[in-house]
């Protein structure tokens, strides 16, 4: 059987499997796979199969980057499923363990632990704590590896610090849905530098961010800027939206009943209510520049509106980017950009929008790296996602992974606590019962928390924190899913350090559950 | 039988309950009383029977007035026992209805829910319900009233935002034990205001408050601070810990097994924490001042631990009020204060303190103000205080009732959330299970939340807050704890407006757990 991701690319990723490495190892870009002509029905690029879309802002080298680091990761994670199979097909004689550890170093280049696979012949093998452990593997492995893994495309990246604090500001403050197709959003969609210090991407079950945490987070970063003499930038928060063209009614957001003008609205209102908060709280006219996207998910194409004369967003004075891109194919790079920046005007002056130069220039720059986005799913997704729905492998908890960010890697849940963030982790959970439980597979989490270690007594407080919503994550679904089938690695990263998604530990089998024997770290 | 509070007041409240105005009407001041004379061994004033404990410095106008409001909230408070008790005893025929009423308008200022008085025969009256509604009844009655009843008082604080200002501090930020015998710390104890802007209380059992969260509030207020171009005031964190001289090893801080030293080392450990990780976060020097204070709960009595040289607090350099008070007894008020500006200078010179001026005129001033409380005790209160132990009346969770505050009116744990504040929650309920489980009342819960006004939703997300944390409590105990013996009133305070304590639903009956049906509002 293929697994799911085998099946949305059949044809191209076919000759992966027979590689001596170990699966997910990076080869060199991806340089030896064809690019696709496309014919399917695309609102920026529909044309006869005489005609390439290619668009002159399109960045394919940073394409071809990506693409190559999207296919060694998913081959990566498809090798757990994989080696697993082959592990469970293995005679439990005595050459079993030694047997069952070469194939894990083979194929998934790291060994499995040892009391795992030397259980009683009556217990069997605990499969989902097998699964789960090299999950959570493969996500290490894979963070361990990003500034190898990552290198080719992170610099090409067309939004990072350099270029926001160029637009005026210090802090993109940046709220997804926590739908695991929005994951990417980053450095796919928007070619966001996921590692910039100003981004700060916190996502919310339909983009429902917490007003009372981002002003937190406003007034630290604002006064951090005071601090060290810097007043001339400003905080910027962008809310995205999500929904899908083909099938409108089913695979949108979740969170608003797979309603785009009702996903759309609610953002606008946490923008509204943020931005004049922090203005009657603070004083007129310090409330935030806002921004509010929506995206696509079928084609991650995005649509930006413009906030109004008041710097408020709006529902209906948009730009979208799909049909920049049919509009300016076929043009020089300097008339698209002239393009681009045109569109931008016209609706800023339709609106009297108070947007300064630089966020029309952020703007212009989301549109065109977005180009470059609409074109990767149409040379290398055929137009369109194969898979429009969920197809995350893990759910995250807690603060966001920055160096693993991939459409539906994983579903990403922003909180402090479970009890406010428990509408979040709920959704996240219903769709692994369909898409994990339903199989027999558990359901993998990370519990990931970021501290700074140049704060005395951090790492133990964002420790505690984390096996504080470890135990509520286990307690409120005790009796919701079949017992054992959630699987946990509680992890952390220093935000000021070298440190990154270290275990602290893991509960994957039922010995380790509620206790710390048996640790696997 | 007489109420725990009035055994510890015996003679001097006998004539009130006669009295034709309900139980806890203000009259004026504490005039009538007689104070008392002092024989009880106290380090503060231990003198032969000839001699009055007259500190020349003590205010004596400020100390009857307290006492007349402590006497009449005592009062109130008791006379629901009381009133409840006669309704119990009255026959249930067909005129009890009106009489039951009659006894609670007279006795208690207010009506019985008419559903509570109205049930079927065979069910019997649900007193713990009854007794949990007039409680809060008398909590919400004691706020609206408190601008009458505390006008006595309340302008003649020694410390209030006008002095905090002149010590050069913009925000005082003050974490006691959440234990009762701390809730009178502000007003009693200290002589703060405990409606001054500048004031931020904050208790957490053991004082052991969240670092994390008090960077956020610094951050805040040092912010609006520069927002509004003061920059020459700093913000100052004090933590309060608190230990028995008459039982040492029983009745001092229960979250640090009664270990004065523990309770001591455990918030200097804090303060520390708190101070250098903002140091490191925004920058050397941006840390708070920090003071540490040790109050004997028997006394009252405090004692100041000065910063040292680096401005951390210190274990072992301090100055204690009872000391200062034996020391000048009997002294003119200028040879006092010389006196108590010497001590403080002595113990700042020793340590080569950092202490600005400002800092040093503070302690100056609540070491002064203590001595009132001090001889308060010695007047009032026989010199040490009858209960040396807990006999709270209510919990209250969440934020502080700036407008009721009162020795061991109820325990009280500053949380967000239960999740981060459950361990202090935890000890509340012990406290409680012997107080009040232990002799059949129920255990009252106040959920009280604060929020802007000038917020737009602001109101509507703290009652979502509320409920969670309502929510979140009635899980934990469930099991533990017998079946619907916690009540709850879930109550909003404007910080920005006029609205205080308003409840938002009141969920004392059976019918009441769980849903909104019935509600009492």
């Amino acid at each position: 059987m293929r697994t799911r991701t085998r099946q949305r690319q059949p044809t191209r990723r076919a000759t992966r499997s027979v590689s001596p490495l170990p699966g997910g190892t990076l080869l060199s870009g991806a340089d030896a796979l064809m690019p696709a002509r496309v014919m399917l029905a695309n609102p920026a690029c529909n044309l006869g199969e005489s005609q390439h879309c290619e668009h002159v802002l399109v960045d394919r080298e940073l394409n071809k980057a990506l693409y190559g680091y999207e296919g060694m990761l998913q081959a990566r994670f498809d090798g757990v499923d994989e080696t697993l199979k082959a592990v469970a097909e293995l005679p439990r004689d005595e050459g079993f363990v030694a047997r069952a550890q070469q194939l894990a170093c083979t194929r998934l280049g790291c060994e499995l632990p040892a009391f795992m696979l030397q259980g009683p012949w009556i217990a069997g093998l605990d499969m989902p704590a097998l699964y789960a452990h090299c999950l959570f593997e493969m996500c290490r492995h894979s963070v361990a590896q990003a500034p190898q893994e990552q290198q080719s495309w992170l610099k090409g990246m067309a939004i990072d610090d350099a270029f926001l604090t160029e637009c005026g500001y210090h802090t993109l403050d940046i709220t997804p849905c926590a739908d695991g197709r929005l994951q990417g959003v980053l450095p796919f969609v928007l070619r966001i530098a996921p590692t910039s210090d100003a981004v700060v991407l916190k996502a919310y079950a339909g983009a429902l961010f917490d007003i009372e945490l981002d002003m937190a987070d406003w007034s630290q970063r604002e006064l951090a800027q005071r601090l060290s003499g810097r007043r001339e930038t400003r905080y910027l928060k962008m809310a995205v939206y999500h929904y899908s063209s083909s099938k409108p009614s089913s695979e949108g957001c979740a969170a608003h009943g797979s309603d785009e003008q009702a996903a759309r609205d609610a953002a606008i209102d946490r923008l509204r209510q943020l931005r004049n908060g922090i203005a009657q709280a603070f004083g007129a006219g310090l409330g935030p520049d806002v921004l509010l996207l929506g995206v696509d998910t079928d084609l991650d194409a995005i649509r930006v509106h413009f906030p109004d004369a008041n710097g408020e967003p709006t529902a209906t004075a948009t730009v979208d980017a799909a049909r920049i891109y049919r509009e300016t194919l076929g043009m020089t790079a300097e008339q698209a950009r002239a393009h681009i920046a045109s569109a931008v005007e016209q609706v800023a002056d339709k609106l009297r929008s108070t947007g300064r130069a630089g966020m029309k220039a952020l703007i212009a720059r989301l549109l065109e790296a977005n180009l470059s986005q609409i074109e990767y799913v149409i040379q290398h997704h055929e137009g369109r996602y194969e898979s429009l729905g969920h197809g995350e492998r893990f759910i995250c908890v807690g603060d966001p992974i920055d160096d693993l960010q991939m459409r539906n890697l994983y579903y990403f849940a922003h909180l402090d606590t479970l009890e406010e963030g428990a509408a979040c982790v709920d959704v996240g959970m219903h769709i692994f019962e369909k898409l994990n439980l339903s199989r027999g597979f558990p359901i993998p989490v990370i519990v990931h928390f970021s501290y700074a270690s140049v704060i005395p007594g951090a790492r133990e407080r964002v420790i505690e924190r984390g096996e504080r919503v470890m135990s509520a994550i286990q307690a409120r679904y005790r009796d919701r899913m079949p017992s054992g089938m959630i699987k946990f690695a509680l992890c952390v990263s220093d935000a000021t350090g070298a440190e990154r998604l270290a275990l602290v530990r893991e509960c994957v089998t039922n010995a380790q559950a509620g206790n710390s024997e048996g640790m696997v770290s």
